[in-house]
């Protein structure tokens, strides 16, 4: 079993907003974060899965197929996008919102990979990191 | 004469959007920028000044002092905020806008900054660069 | 479970030097490493904690909570200081003393963080990183 | 349990080709790596040990060692070497070859590795990380 | 003016050779670096241009335009190339080689980016810095 | 003319302490800086050096032999070593002493260098560019 990881980039904006809360304990839970105007990053992913290599390929995935499922599942409907206002899964609505900490972004991407990693077959997903900066990030392996 | 930089980081949204332009033409110039829900950035920002070591403390100016005028003359007005909607600099008006492009915000930072450090006296600022992202960055060295 | 990482820095001098041995033996052992006047190094940290993103806020673990945590808990006795000479867990005494290897800094940080993350409640401390340089890092887990 | 990586670098040619494939074929799946005047990389290793520190000298391995041991056992052979031409895992023969893929170069790490961090004693071989480019690297942690 | 650059990678394989010299000369002189075989780099291209940003879009250049160019120019010949092989300005003939050394990849970098960058108008080309290594980088600003 | 970049790295000790000044004085101007236990740094050097590239070889200068000498006149006497106990540019008198900022330690590299290149002939140093952390650095390029 060998763990491939491809990394890859998106530009987004967002803000820590929930809806049921007054503007005042948005600030105090969320701080600089609740600002409505929104602010923005430059995240890093890194997506990985793990399979046998294929024994006349030498690959666990093919890396452009892999570059390409990222860009269509993810970087399309995330890069230059406020995830809060474009991203149907941070979609604020009148009972609340999925807030996009990094957290929720990785497990997001986790979900929009991981049935075009099993459809491809070979191999499967082992692991999303989403790096919000180079000092906060988050990884999610799946449900065990 | 010695240059000494001290780094800083900001994140912030913007987008880039002509008001004297059609809706069109503001996509054909600015492509994806152009969204304007905003999209954000990491940005690095790296401030050079140049002098002579004080020969008793050995310092060009006091690294504490330049992180805490970074901090009251840029961070506290860029970092978590919209820079379209929230800093002056990048207003728009309906005579027009100036677009917060990698090479205005250093222009913006060093007109912050340069007076800061002309009051502080010993040394002068030097140069002003911005990364945007690790790929993108604009170095502003005033004036000639 | 989403792990979530929040990285930090400290710079600190250190050596290696068992003192049961005699000074040939620790330079044979150690290296460049047992010059008693010490050296330093740039630490870098990484502190990951593990647990399920709160429904309504999207956190594993409050960032700013964990900031603080490893401040109160780690920085504020490491950084800017001579970890043989000042931090108890790498004190030097006639019976002999833990070397602040990379290995040994692992173990105190994991130890001084622990209770304080099960005492918050919500997520349990997974792993601590810490880069010597960005040649050389350890990992501790905790003990199975 | 502790688990110790050191980095190393080394830089080498190599292309794609499976010599059972014709050439329209080659080019299909390997793309402009199957270009046979080669082309290359900086590699980066990050080889990790584990294992509990030597009460007495804080060391899961000797540093000195593992460096030197990566440089006898891999670098030697690896670094300023064109991989498909003079490092045998990699050759081409009449009935196929292995491709010195990232995946490929992990595994071919670790059996190089693995004999002598065993001959050692004290700590075992944990996993081989091996980045093409900063965009992509393999992990390989042994046969479960 | 404002100094505006845009990064970008290629991954080509090299040998330092002088077919005038015998191969024991050779080997003293460019060490490892003369194996015939080749052996390979990821390089780094940093890419200045200097102009005044138009007032209107807060361009100094079309980062979309100079993106295109350096890959029009430089990487659809140099990526995933050998330079020695492949790449005209270090061709061998029998007259000698101009050796594909750091400081001559960016003085040819720099003489196929020089005439786009004067015929799109508006800002000149003002440094190319190529790294073949994070250790090892070479520039050049043009003849004074 | 092309500027050639070798990168080197050094771990040491230091603190900030001026003798003429009392405890309550240093700490005032030096803050956490003034600890003489000392606290250190994984100090990187940029060391470039400008000239034509030789036409046979392509070197602006030898690699090989700039590495050796970045070795010897500064990384044998600056690494794993005590700044202010060890290093006489830094040695504290009853006079006062040079304290080992940043700006300071630029300048000891160059006077230390550049005898060494003037030697060698053919180029000249043009700059020594010193982090002590990735968010400090200092730069001298010679007295005008």
């Amino acid at each position: 079993m060998v763990f491939l990881t491809r990394r890859a980039t998106f530009s987004a904006s967002h803000f820590y907003w929930n809806p049921a809360w007054p503007a005042e304990k948005n600030e105090q839970v969320f701080g600089r974060c609740s600002n409505r105007n929104g602010h923005g990053h430059n995240y890093t992913l890194e997506v990985t899965v793990a399979g046998e290599p294929d024994p006349v390929t030498g690959f666990v995935v093919d890396l452009k197929w892999l570059k390409a499922a990222i860009e269509r599942e993810v970087l399309n409907d995330f890069d230059h996008r406020h995830l809060n206002l474009e991203v149907p899964e941070f979609a604020i609505s009148d009972s609340g919102a999925t807030i996009p900490t990094t957290e929720n972004i990785a497990i997001a991407v986790w979900k929009r990979l991981e049935p075009a990693v099993k459809a491809a077959g070979g191999a499967r997903l082992s692991c999303v990191r989403v790096y919000e900066t180079p000092e906060i990030f988050a990884e999610f392996r799946g449900q065990p």
